[in-house]
């Protein structure tokens, strides 16, 4: 089997295709510089390749008709949501069509009886979780950005709760999708469970848009919490607050957020914010529940946590007082950025078995430390996944590459400590080279379902599998 | 792309396959008339086909071999596991060799700070959790029967409590499997969360080994609770039992199991069991949390019970009571089965959007009722799962083919309702023809990933994907 894996632009297909997307769309195929540009914008450090045009859809023909298009004359197809994804997902490496579905934005049906809702692709969470308020109802994954749920979908979005709600793959129960011959497939039901051939759900969820353009998704609800509190605590060392995380798990504390900053990225925070935490590792804890049972949730970890060494447990039921509390997370990216003004992130996204985190963080900060490299992080400690952001500046020689070997180290760590070098980032362009010393042999059946599912390779070339050889 | 169905055993393969495991296996390789009944025995209404011979493996490279062998000689292999599948999944109905995995039966490594366990593929699950119950940990799946683990990931099985804890699709890490070509994968890791590249763990969690045969899995294990509660709560009306869920459900009460008898189970039961329970629907439920929780669960749910019109609401945190409460469940069974002496029970397994699940059992237990055929109910509540046992006598004339005719409109009548024909039993043979009306063009990218995947089509033949045509 082939990957072709070529970035030679088909010159010829994209003449072709051009006019004819024109004719069909009018102004919702558009060519223009800016326009092109903002939709191969990575957001990142990874180089920006732009599309040759942009087809806004409307419906699930409009994106049938596309793909048909775009296979007759073998040109690539970039499904495009809100551009917020890190890894390169929507780069155009061999041009072609971006295929922006933002203009999807309704929310069909929300079946409250059922606990779920069938939204459109472009339906941000924000938007969904405005649509629900008023049922009592909401959707929990949160990757930060107000990402469109399509987008979210196909990259496994995941984010500060999916301790306690899972990640994309666990909240998806359906998906409406286009394959790269435009045929339109349903994936699912509404059925809680289902045992009906292959899970065609979950191979979407996450194929960062190289199998198929996904066109409506049926979405899992939960109930909002009659209750939710907040707690902070302060710990000596990052092995103290890992550890009362791992308590807290066995126990079966059914913690919604348990969020890990480090002594850099308290320190960043408190000269940002104005704040007075001690500098050293913090954890910040979400509970949701009834009422007496966030207490007890809450008294239960404080327990933990001072047992494990932890200083200042704080807790509270308070709305405002917990907004107060979460403050040092919400602030964290915009102050540990403003730590080296000029500089750029680079994020990592590695993720371990959560009692190997501790060693994982220790040795990547001490060697990060060691190299005068600045790299504050935070973590969803309760998933054993974290970030460090490794604030480059381009304009020193040299210290990209230093960077860039950093995160090869780290991703390597990771794997000998049996974790992955992506939690919830994706592959994209940025990790596909890691991709193949994570998983080696099954790299096969990766390419084989690729190359039978899109022959032609035009659904999102160059993301994921990397290049043979 | 085809799906190579064709039944026609390839005798020459078969010469050639059967001397050389003979030699590679020794006494591991059995050809004896019992031993291969018992491999193709399918424990229900489906006709038995029995393979060539068993291989016992007891050894990833075992499987390798016996693999490698087979596919040279095109000969189908049959993963088996204990044999409790209830859709035919064992047969071989081009004969082949039936690829024993009870030998791998240990658990490798507990892994209590993570969460997780790494076990063989024959390890039962009754076994795990009797390892595991020192340590404070339990593996939640329940099907009912002592289920190899292996063969639970391969039917991606589910059972009473997978309201609170998911199905295997939810607890399966990462696995180890031999594709169809001899290679061995790894499909993930042991981090609780992933976005590296497509979801191979879930695309073979429910392959029914069409796809793979598993060798090893890592598992996601859960806590003992701290303490657990079970309550029973009587209706007049299957209605009022599915409000109370729903109702329940909607305020986010964690229930671990919920479990529904309709009225003719619960007579069966009091005949069988000598009980005397009120002869109308009854809820059986389950809580796990700490002391405070489970009472505030098991109180919460009593008063939306009465509300909903509920009688005889009783709970208890006691052991020894626990169980008592729960009898009519364990008894269903065979208390169901005993209605009528010399009848065989075939098994329905449909799931709808919770919010049909009553109109769904109110049909089809008229519909039951009107044609004669003696059907009691037992249902997963909580996930809008149902079994109906058809209690058939195949000396009746006609009576099979009524009994046929009646699964079929019953998975209608749940596609009807955005469900699907099948929850948690898996398609294997008995459901193909259903799952070509369930999900139509979405039978494309299956048979073409078979087809990547398995192209020989040598792996448990004849299953999930139903003949062309």
């Amino acid at each position: 089997m082939t990957l072709h894996e070529t970035f030679t632009r088909n010159e010829a297909g994209l003449a072709a295709v051009l006019p004819l997307l024109k004719q069909r769309f009018g102004d919702r195929m558009q060519t223009g510089t800016s326009i092109r540009e903002q939709h191969g914008h990575t957001t990142t450090w990874l180089a920006n390749q732009i599309p040759d045009a942009v087809v806004f859809a409307t419906s699930t023909a409009d994106v049938a008709e596309t793909v048909t298009l775009c296979a007759e004359h073998r040109v690539p197809v970039i499904p495009f949501g809100t551009g917020t994804s890190l890894e390169g997902q929507v780069n155009a490496p061999a041009g072609g069509i971006s295929l922006d579905l933002s203009l999807m934005s309704r929310v069909l049906k929300v079946h409250a009886e059922d606990l779920d809702a069938v939204v459109q692709p472009g339906v941000t969470r924000k938007q969904l979780n405005e649509h629900l308020r008023d049922q009592g109802l909401f959707f929990p994954i949160d990757p930060g950005a107000d990402a469109s749920l399509g987008g979210m979908a196909a990259t496994r979005a995941s984010g500060t709760n999916a301790v306690r709600y899972g990640t994309m793959k666990d909240n998806v129960l359906a998906l409406e999708a286009v394959l790269a011959d435009g045929t339109v497939i349903r994936t699912g039901s509404r059925a809680k469970k289902s045992s009906a051939g292959y899970d065609l759900t979950r191979l979407l969820v996450g194929s960062e848009g190289t199998l198929g353009v996904i066109t409506e998704l049926t979405l899992r609800l939960h109930g909002i919490p009659e209750a939710m509190a907040s707690a902070r605590v302060s710990f000596d060392r990052v092995e103290d607050a890992c550890q009362t995380v791992i308590l807290a798990v066995q126990v079966g504390l059914p913690m919604a957020r348990m969020e890990l900053l480090d002594a850099l990225t308290v320190q960043a925070v408190n000269a940002y914010s104005k704040l007075d935490l001690p500098e050293t590792p913090v954890l910040l804890l979400e509970f949701h529940g009834t009422e007496a049972g966030v207490k007890e949730q809450a008294e239960m970890f404080g327990e933990i946590a001072r047992d494990c060494g932890g200083r200042d447990f704080t807790w509270t039921g308070r709305a405002e007082e917990r907004s107060r509390l979460w403050q040092a997370r919400h602030d964290a990216y915009w102050a540990t950025t403003a730590l080296r003004p000029g500089a750029r992130g680079l994020s990592t996204d590695v993720c371990v078995p959560i009692s190997r985190l501790a060693d994982c963080v220790g040795e990547a900060t001490a060697k990060a430390a060691a190299e005068g490299l600045l790299a504050p992080v935070v973590g969803h400690v309760g998933d054993g996944n974290f970030h460090m952001l490794l604030l480059v500046d381009d304009t020193v020689p040299g210290e990209r590459a230093q960077a860039e070997a950093f995160v090869g180290w780290l991703n390597d760590l990771a794997l000998s400590m049996e974790g992955t070098c992506t939690g919830e980032h994706g592959i994209g362009q940025g990790k596909r080279k890691y991709l193949r010393r994570e998983i080696g042999p099954a790299l096969g059946p990766m390419a084989a379902i690729k190359a039978a599912l899109d022959p032609q390779n035009i659904l999102n070339p160059g993301k994921i599998l990397p290049p043979e050889g």
